[in-house]
């Protein structure tokens, strides 16, 4: 019978002995690298806070939204843009409660009660019965001097993150931030999808200002770019632009990360009210092996091939991209190509373990630089304790049932690594 | 050490406290809305009785068959169609007892011990060595006064069957039934595809002839449609009638199902002897993620997007469609558009954990309108029980882990919501 | 608390009792017929020695090389065919073992300490700090008299061995083998895919040499052949060729066995430096449904459609592979179509399990022909070892689940089935 003890407890999802000594032992203290955020470099700078959970909670985040849309909420108590404008905060959160009880297995379900019993203190389930006392208790959290940007990264444990930059983007706050530093470095990362997608429009060729600008991030601490593609073209001028900004990128010795197969805003009449990015993307289905293979085979014959990490949001691609990123590594880096972290739809539990599972079998799990948050809130540290609890669950089932050595002072040392030591090592940071 | 009682037992498929706790004090007692099969209106107006369990079990069971030829039977004692004849029902039966030998792991394994226990209340194990026992014993039972369509019905506690008929049919069974009631409703369901495969093939225009049928069928109780496809194109004219068709449903506030990625009659010599629906088709790799949104953006465009059930009969599309399915959720329903059960050779638990997995995952499961039988055969209410148990099973083992929270009574109505309520809310039946 | 015991011990894989049982009582003694491999036949013929366990497992295994290059090793440490030469025996032995270090969950860990195991007398766990010891015990080992190809395969028990051979092979080798045999049956298997590229690209007709060639290779003892594809392409010269090949196999009473889905040296730079089969190959998308369904249904209606076996290199083609299968299933053969074991990069234990599973579901797991080794090394016999523990693992706890009755006489049958019985029969051996 399982104990009446609260949902998130010191053993969350931890159900052997040997998961337990992993993630106590050896995951639990090691700091955070986050090499893939979007979080507001102006709020970093601005030491970002908030007066209620509604605005945290709900602000911005169209993972809560669709569900809330799938539970039969009016766009006033989701997203709050549309043409009936806003609910109130109360609303709001309460029907995101409301929504909770009918997520069962969802990420969402675990991350919101995550955060709450992280950050808040809140250890009851939330649900519409709950909702009043926990909104009053998230709210007064929030007016506790630390509650901020910028001790919310502090409280975390975060060493590096990694925000997302347009090229153009003139860097002031990455700047302000290096000149006021508070332990935790706050990097650019280069995304140029905007540029890249302006130039295929207009047959312009962007690789001059580009070049540019990719020194001007350089000068500024960036070392890893990122790539948002439907697909990964064989051929083509999408093809050609790919192959010379990872030129670009291989030259700087910066780590490219190529996130593919999304199809984005199928929702005309939503995207007509409410804009992109507000909950009405999806996986795609495209075919990138090819694609892909003959990307890396160029770069690999110019002598230019980057570090490069692979995410595919369809899950269906893993034990493809396991496999063409097997052909393509080359010491002395260790790991040089990685299979990415499971992402957006899949960063949940069939997915994380999906992508742990075919990396070990396909590759060298020992290697794997973990976890990231992709995420825009500062509450969205507790992915990588998620993460981290799965990992070690992962090796403490495998290690019960005989299918792993009981080596707890050898896999404890890998857990350590995917943890924190890899992402350090290499992305180069330190 | 498991125990030696018979394969089929009260906690069936049920290995943890929770498991049990939640199916029997939740799931086992509430009845079945079947909102989708196949079974002939003219059996239930006439209450069917059989002789012969060869006969209910072989008369028409292509999934059977498939197994008996791949365990080397002839046809006379498979579909018994082809032109060497049909052979007796012993020895079709004992062909079939022999059969199940090999079929470790097979739904049919499951599902015919499930219907010997529950139908015939035989708890040996079916093979070469108990067929003519059993044989006896199950032919006795059919002879037993209830044992007819309707006593098979009542039994398994149905409330609404929805069979699957043509739009020109002129549902004289339906109306027979509607006039002599017993206790459970039938009600016809709208499947156009000969129509829509004529009127492409003709370059003709059925959509006036499609209209009034489709208010004949709404005047009959008509509440579902149902349309049976390869893919689900981009454009085209099918595109095109698929839209308009869809409207239909919508202005009648009917459920859409949409069946697609399955490839029909591969055999051509077995299809000139036996014809269509013998057990010759397959799984399908189409790619349907941009026709499906692009379906979906018209429709909503159009404010006519109707609710919506969608089955893919490859599970390699269960992340695609639970994520375009999301872009496509609208208040005030609660999960207006539905990743449908897992079907026809996904019929089975690994089928139906990874729709159970990846609609947690991707969406909300409370919502979830649940299991339908898809069959020809009055027996295959056990699919049902067989569902329940998985998903309780599911439930509990994650309840076990510390995935879930331990609250059974929360659960408990989620189950129920699953197993009826969500269903009859949905489909709006009472 | 799992015991200090080593990671290879008699229940390795097994944690059930009825898993323990089944593999004991029921697999553990059968013999092995191993239906694919890449074992040379001169190596057979001049029964082979080695002095150096380097020679051994790098020789030509570009499973390791892959992982070494991806830990960071340099050329000379893995293939050592690189422009830089190679290194020492030890020195590439160290690379290996720091390598294992890093294969959490890989087969190769897994297959590696087997082979030590179960040949080397090895219970060590293998790295950096064990690789000296460990060098000088194998080293040691491979003196010994015993230890040569043909004492590797009688202690392994095999009965029977399938090699690959091209048309053109005068098969000097078999022949030599056969006029002083030594317990294990060693067969030629036709693989022409060289000989029908060829065609192919010179636009010449190769089948009147291919049929000749046909029947030199069946007055030899061959009665498998192999087809190495990208995909099964719907029509076109390929196709036609395809469907010729496939009757002369059937005339011949042959099995067919199609390999498909994997796209090859991807790599330019590497493949100018060391040429194919060296690590640069990968899993492809390929869609071949309608393609097989077509080659299939071509074969069927012209009555010609041999035995055959299917074999995916992308595990998402399962479900479409098995519901295909189905589709030409016939009597008096059993299990005339076969979904093929996991294959080259599946062939651990994912792979395994998704494969019976796949197979459960959908088939008749009781006619599986079970196991291969698809190796080049005369120690991968353990591979059989490994596929059985995963089986009857598999079965015990789908009987301790109460998912399978508790029967292991009958199962227990089915395990030795799978394990030899049903390759023996299928494929006419003896």
């Amino acid at each position: 019978m399982p104990s009446p003890k609260p949902f998130i407890h010191d053993d969350f999802l931890l159900t052997t002995p040997s998961a337990r000594e992993l993630y106590h032992g050896y995951a639990e203290t090691m700091p955070i690298i986050d090499y893939h955020c979007h979080l507001p470099p102006a709020e970093i700078a601005g030491d970002q806070r908030w007066s209620d959970i509604a605005e945290v909670w709900l602000g911005g985040d169209h993972y809560k939204w669709r569900q809330m849309r799938s539970n039969g909420f009016a766009e006033r108590l989701c997203s709050g843009r549309g043409p009936d404008g806003c609910a109130s905060g109360w609303e709001r959160f309460e029907a995101y409660a409301k929504t909770m009880e009918r997520l069962v297995g969802n990420p969402l379900f675990d991350w919101s009660h995550l955060e709450l019993a992280r950050y808040f203190g809140v250890s009851e389930r939330l649900c519409g019965a709950s909702a009043a006392r926990i909104y009053e208790q998230c709210n007064a959290k929030l007016r506790e001097e630390w509650f901020s940007a910028r001790g919310l990264m502090k409280k975390s444990n975060v060493k590096v993150v990694c925000t997302t930059d347009d090229p153009d983007d003139d860097l002031r706050y990455h700047r302000e931030i290096a000149e006021n530093p508070f332990g935790v470095k706050v990097l650019p990362a280069w995304r140029p999808d905007r540029i890249l997608k302006e130039a295929v429009a207009n047959g312009t060729d962007p690789m001059v200002h580009l070049a540019e600008r990719h020194q001007y991030f350089e000068a500024n601490g960036c070392k890893v770019s990122d790539y948002g593609l439907v697909d990964i073209p064989e051929s083509g001028r999408y093809a050609d632009l790919l192959f010379e900004c990872l030129k670009l990128d291989a030259a700087a010795g910066w780590t490219t990360q190529l996130h593919f197969n999304c199809i984005r805003n199928l929702n005309s009449k939503m995207f007509g009210l409410i804009g992109p990015d507000t909950g009405f993307d999806a996986i795609g289905c495209a075919d990138s092996a090819l694609g892909l293979a003959k990307l890396f085979d160029r770069l690999e014959s110019a002598d230019a091939l980057p570090r490069c990490i692979l995410y595919s949001l369809n899950p269906r691609d893993n034990e493809m991209l396991a496999s063409v990123m097997g052909s393509f590594q080359k010491g002395p880096e260790r790991g040089k190509i990685q299979l990415g972290a499971a992402w957006w739809f899949l960063d949940q539990k069939d997915g994380m373990r999906r992508q742990l599972e075919t990396l070990s079998a396909l590759g060298s799990l020992g290697n794997f630089v973990g976890m990231l948050t992709d995420s825009r809130s500062f509450l969205s540290y507790t992915r990588h304790e998620y993460f981290r609890r799965l990992l070690c669950q992962k090796l403490g089932e495998e290690i019960e049932k005989g299918e792993l050595p009981y080596d707890l002072e050898w896999l404890g040392g890998i857990v350590r690594d995917i943890s924190f030591n890899n992402a350090r090592d290499y992305f180069g940071f330190e």
